[in-house]
């Protein structure tokens, strides 16, 4: 029975750990996206194309060694990458598409 | 020609940042996926549904008020709580698999 009290007060405790986590990880993802921001507008108005897959695929197995190292999935640190990469892309078109005539 | 010489200097600048957001990322995420494990198991073990709807509203909309504070998109935000969440219960199917006799 102490054990089943316990649960409830566990799970509080590591759902505000997820949240922090969370917070961090979007403010972290927010300034990333500045970033991206001033990648798409330099490659906008410079003509540069908005993909790189060289550069690409050196971050995808940067990635999935470092979460190899810190004991995390390496296929799905390569499909996180993926998935913000299609929101960074999704950017510069837009970015793009605002400096067209 | 000045300008277009420090083009390629500054977007290096900017990949290092976007590299080293990259690495607090993975190991923010490395970090949630262990609370996440723990909260999975502690379901599993005690028979607790995998999903929990309020939560993720909860969780939803906390996100999306952090998002527009750091001026990111806020259907981002909720995006991306979704494709962890993906994740996390593809880890807790998982665990509760593990548990079955």
């Amino acid at each position: 029975m102490q054990d089943e009290q316990h649960i409830p007060a566990r799970l509080r405790e590591i759902r505000e750990s997820i949240d922090n986590f969370d917070a961090a990880l979007i403010h972290i993802l927010a300034e990333r996206f500045k970033c991206t921001q001033e990648v798409g507008y330099l490659k906008a108005r410079h003509g540069l194309p908005a993909t790189d897959s060289e550069r690409e695929r050196q971050q995808i197995a940067r990635l999935k060694a470092l979460a190899v190292d810190s004991n995390l999935d390496p296929a799905f640190a390569e499909k996180f990458l993926n998935f913000i990469i299609a929101e960074v892309i999704h950017h510069h078109t837009e970015a793009s598409n605002r400096l067209k005539p």
